[in-house]
């Protein structure tokens, strides 16, 4: 498996189970046992309408994060593999008591962890990637239960031995399982009630997408969306399942993230070009004034962060004025890292001359859709609305689904409300 | 495996790992982070000192307890599977955040659920028994690391399900992995610091044993004394593992259970014949009086009461009279469990005629040594000392290494103190 974006759709197998159907619920839904009834009584909903059912679950509440904070009580920096051995325990005993939940309705249900249902991944401890489930021990169950229970975010590897698949993993375990049995959906029950064309805590009027594309979501993602972790987005596209993204505390649909068919995508090219707009400001800007114009530095900077674990994320290399020998670049860093950045830029500029600064007073602003990059006009229409509010734009950068303008973030807000208005965002909701 | 007390003895492997040292650290000496890196540092010591250890853990503190009271709410008879399943996550928190705490010492460590650490169990959720234990993974891991953690109180079965071992599972654990690696020690670190001719808190002369049989010691186990549970004696004395009881707060000598040398035992029996005096009025006495004298109506009592799940103790049988055609029959039972016998007996007798009732105002005194079958007298030093506070015995049993006697329990305080000093037990400590 190589990174997201470049994995080709494989083959899912026909349904193993019928009539089956997978939720995955996250830790706030699972926050404590009242909430674990309620979760118990939508599953057995289900059931009573005569399916079978394989439940992914997330850990409680908070509990992952109290067992990383006893942990660094213990170890500064606990070793990867005995914070998965201590992490694992938290869905372990998400599923247990879901299962008691449900056999108290009098439901079949049967718990499963990781590695009993089937989950083989790689031996990255903290980020494992899932290799393989066997769906041999669920579609056994399933014969004698109605309901499976699979802890979430936890796998074993070849040699036996635990793993987590680092932040977001329970939604990826549900994908890969529904991908295992051969669902042709997953329902992801969170705490929001789907996607929206931008985050309608900031502008009120952002509606909720009935369905989004596999790639616009995994942009959307990728630029810090916390309803679905990318791994997932990528897994679900490559086997084509349906993520059906909802509330846990409603009845109502939510978003389906899906490949959208031809003649939507063509509609959406004149119509509605973009599908969400999202903002960034978790990020800092590094400029590199007056380094030598000449072949390597730009190696010896970035090699220089990435060896010291500084992500860098936009990057722009200013023309140089004619005659002139020196030049500027600028890159963007996750803003809690922008000092371990300055400190390990600095003395490589001590030797090649030149000065490095901060600024975290900016923004990146993104806006994402299937049809960006075959609909003329739209960068304008973009850079026209962040006009339009009098904001400079500091640096741009575009893929074939998405366009990303930084800007500073004092204007950001402002920003974005413009820009969700100039592409008709708002009245989606009423279609 | 059958039960205890009729098990042979069987070879134990020669050591397959050279120098080890085998800790068992019971809940409360792993209460908090604080007590975590006591034991942290004292499994170092041993470390420096040459030894490669292999420890067993318990959950931390309460910890089980908390997880059963979760389950409890969501279910009030909880599936033995899915709490076998929850209870499970406890040891696996204690023993990664062990090992953590080993790596901040620079410690060289590993930990390994039951599962993992090859204990192979039977399929009887909620108290397991440990079928087989392969040491190939903890041999191979100590290769590498100089200690290994194993997760007590669990293993998997067959099929792979997670199962627990019943309570005082993690000394039995502990003694597992002592057998399976060839070693001839287990160290037990508990919050006592022995095994003690009685209950210290009742009779403050008591005094700590240097040494105790094994059978000695499965009699005041199943007798209540909490320091081992009888299981993991008697798998200790089937493998002729030594069990160092010991405190875990603090470096002296506790109490070894072993097998005592023949010579020893011939001293014990002029001077010592008594090695431990135990009180237990956690049962009550249920009397039935009047029924009939004819074959089969035991049977039909006991067999009720068994189908019922309530264990019977000791039991006596009346004399009937003269001419008398209906008897009476005398046992004790958990006293929690009385009202349940009554309601099992009283509908029997209403067909067969009789009364039955209930009475817990009884208590069970026990000596206990291997010497007590083949000294004469001790019987009678017994009931002398009894008597000479004025106390009835109302019921009597005997094993080759124990004398039970069932007396008032508001005489019964008085009865340890007298029995105590008439086999001269306080002057061990002196010896």
């Amino acid at each position: 498996m190589d990174g997201v974006g470049h994995a080709p759709t494989e083959r899912r197998p026909e349904p193993l189970v019928p009539g089956l159907v997978v939720h995955k619920y996250g830790g706030t839904s699972l926050g404590d046992v009242e909430r674990i009834r309620k979760v118990a009584t939508r599953i057995q909903r289900t059931v009573d309408r005569g399916h079978k059912v394989a439940v992914t679950v997330s850990a409680m509440g908070h509990s992952t994060d109290q067992l990383i904070a006893t942990a660094r009580e213990v170890h500064a920096r606990p070793d990867r593999r005995e914070l998965d051995m201590l992490m694992a325990t938290g869905e372990q005993v998400s599923v247990a008591l879901l299962c008691m939940a449900l056999q108290h309705h009098g439901v079949r249900a049967r718990s499963f962890t990781g590695a009993q249902a089937g989950l083989l991944t790689d031996g990255v401890f903290g980020s494992a990637r899932i290799l393989q489930v066997d769906p041999t021990p669920l579609v056994r169950a399933l014969e004698q239960v109605d309901v499976v229970l699979i802890a979430g975010f936890q796998g074993v590897d070849a040699a036996g031995e635990l793993t987590t698949l680092g932040r977001g993993g329970s939604d990826t375990t549900a994908v890969a399982i529904a991908a295992a049995l051969g669902a042709e959906e997953c329902e992801v029950f969170t705490d929001t009630d789907g996607v929206y064309t931008t985050d309608p805590h900031l502008i009120p009027s952002a509606a909720k997408l009935a369905c989004i594309d596999y790639d616009e979501m995994l942009e959307l993602a990728a630029l810090g969306a916390e309803v679905l972790h990318p791994r997932s987005v990528w897994y679900a596209r490559r086997y084509r399942i349906r993520i059906h993204v909802r509330s846990s505390f409603s009845f109502q649909d939510g978003t389906v993230v899906t490949a959208l068919p031809r003649a939507q995508e063509t509609a959406m090219k004149t119509d509605r070009p973009v599908t969400g707009v999202a903002l960034d400001d978790q990020h800092a800007r590094i400029n590199v004034l007056g380094v030598p114009d000449v072949p390597g530095v730009a190696g010896r900077i970035f090699g220089a962060l990435g060896a010291a674990g500084v992500n860098v994320d936009m990057i722009i290399q200013g023309v140089p004025g004619a005659g002139d020998s020196r030049q500027q670049m600028s890159f963007t860093v996750p803003r809690d890292l922008a000092g371990d950045a300055v400190e390990v830029v600095r003395p490589l500029l001590a030797e090649l001359g030149g000065e490095v600064s901060a600024d975290d007073g900016i923004a990146k602003l993104s806006i994402v859709g299937v049809a960006i990059g075959s609909t003329p006009g739209v960068a304008g229409r973009l850079f026209a609305a962040v006009a339009g509010i009098g904001a400079n734009i500091e640096m741009i950068t575009t893929s074939e689904v998405r366009i990303s303008v930084v800007i500073p973030k004092l204007l950001a807000e402002q920003a974005l409300q413009a820009v969700h208005d100039a592409f008709d965002l708002g009245r989606v909701a009423g279609e």
